[in-house]
């Protein structure tokens, strides 16, 4: 089983509009909601390719309601926290006339660590993999995720964590098996602007496999084993959660074989069609299976030059 | 007492942003939520002013168990009506480098107007003016809003309409007391461009007393005892609400006097006094009585020339 432990989710809440006018009113013509925020993501990813998944979750007021019925409806097997404050929205604003999307990002809030660590620990006792996705709350300790990947760690449990800032730095030093920064966060722990020397350099120092979606130069895997890039075709729709897909394959690989990233090729290229997959769904963060099957081959996958 | 009938309500969010990124990803810094709606926002500041005032709602889902607790809070007095549907949201930008704020309405709906209308009715008994106030969602019947006007003409009951499109059109036959269109719905009905000589053609047609905010060209007040103009020194601030507030001090009026109208000048200085208000209370839609006083002698209200 995989737990998707997800300190800060979301109800996510897409408003579709004709166009959208800064600084007038906007009138929205539809309004969709659902359970949101990285961990979310990876969890209904995984249940989509029928992977055993168990979601570790905090909810509260109104919107927490809105969170748990929305997990039930999406058959998610999930262990909700009462988390003491409400559960944050984000509003994505769909502008038809631009073709563009717009997210607004309400900030995450949690009073109930304690308690979200005490259930994620329950349920590692029958973990295969964990996954920590999102960003901490503010109220969250700094070593919160680094305390979780020990936990992980300590019972032998390959780990992947998607983060950001202190939180992801803090986790580096517990040795995640996989870390997952973006582009800037790369620059931003190791101070090099071109993020695959960065990716190798960050790996090489923490004995991690890294990660990352470079936009259009494709994605990078680096490990101690040596540095990968894959490259998929463009393919059009709505980017968010293709990262999410992109953890989501990882951890399925993890949990068929611990030591799938020894030898990352297949195991890249797989996380890489499940991002173009979702790229292609309607709904963000969602993967049609077909569509993955249809995106494997189109991926490029090549070892880099070591002397790079 | 003073009924205010709102048929869509919504929780009327707040975002604060440093800057807002149309296209990308915006990180709210802080989020406030209340009810709202323009005539939970009439209601709310006629309470202010301490008129007894009761407003008939519809409330629905998560949104509108937070509707209904934002009104106890706020002390007001409310019939609420099960809706059969989520309240709705709006979501209000507000742009700290820009100045500047951009809110999103989504659509509202209903399913139970019938029993809005009961509930509307039997409040009418005890009601000294009625204030209809707000768009009127898609489900609800066209003659829905003339229904509750013919109602309150019926009992004899002065009547404040705030609507606008189809509503606002078929309102007009029932005889509202005052109708509160914008320029743009003055020329949409009389087909004249000239804002001040639609509101008299209006006035006249249907023996109405016509009020509209022309934006920086001040109020016009026009019946078929005359037209008035006034104007306000302009003051900084957020002028969501405003409308709402002028709404408010004519309802007022009328309850303390049905005739106040026939001669309006002191009406009308004081109704822009508390669109004024409003617009420097820092809550949307809230209006200080110390601003109101403040306010007042500032508003210079001349007469039309009939000739024009």
């Amino acid at each position: 089983m995989i737990l998707c432990v997800c300190p800060s989710p979301a109800i996510d809440v897409t408003y579709h509009v004709d166009r959208l006018r800064p600084g007038g009113t906007t009138r929205v013509r539809v309004v969709t909601e659902r359970p949101g925020g990285k961990g979310v993501n990876v969890a209904r990813v995984l249940h989509r390719l029928h992977e055993p998944v168990r979601l570790v979750v905090p909810a509260g007021g109104d919107t927490g309601r809105e969170l748990r019925t929305g997990l039930e409806e999406a058959g998610l097997d999930a262990a909700v926290v009462e988390a003491g404050v409400p559960t944050r929205r984000t509003v994505t604003v769909v502008d038809e006339s631009a073709g563009s999307a717009s997210t607004l990002v309400e900030p995450a809030r949690l009073e109930c660590w304690p308690d979200l660590l005490r259930s994620a620990e329950e349920a590692l006792a029958a973990s295969d993999v964990l996954v920590v996705s999102g960003s901490l709350p503010a109220d969250v300790p700094g070593d919160g995720v680094a305390t979780l990947v020990a936990s992980g760690r300590a019972r032998g449990v390959p780990v992947v964590v998607d983060t950001h800032g202190p939180a992801l730095l803090a986790s580096l030093a517990a040795r995640p098996t996989v870390v997952k920064p973006n582009a800037e966060e790369l620059a931003g722990v190791t101070g090099d602007e071109d993020p695959v020397r960065a990716a190798r350099d960050l790996a090489r120092e923490h004995g991690v496999t890294v990660i990352a979606s470079l936009g259009e130069q494709g994605v990078v895997l680096a490990s101690t084993a040596g540095c990968w890039e894959a490259q998929s075709p463009t393919v059009s729709g709505n980017p968010t959660g293709a990262g999410d897909a992109m953890v989501a394959g990882l951890a399925r690989a993890l949990r068929r074989d611990r030591r799938a990233l020894e030898s990352p090729e297949a195991v890249l290229r797989d996380a890489v069609a499940l991002a173009a997959a979702a790229v292609l769904s309607p709904e963000a963060g969602d993967v049609d299976p077909d569509h993955h099957q249809g995106q494997l081959p189109t991926v490029v996958v090549r070892a880099q030059d070591v002397a790079r």
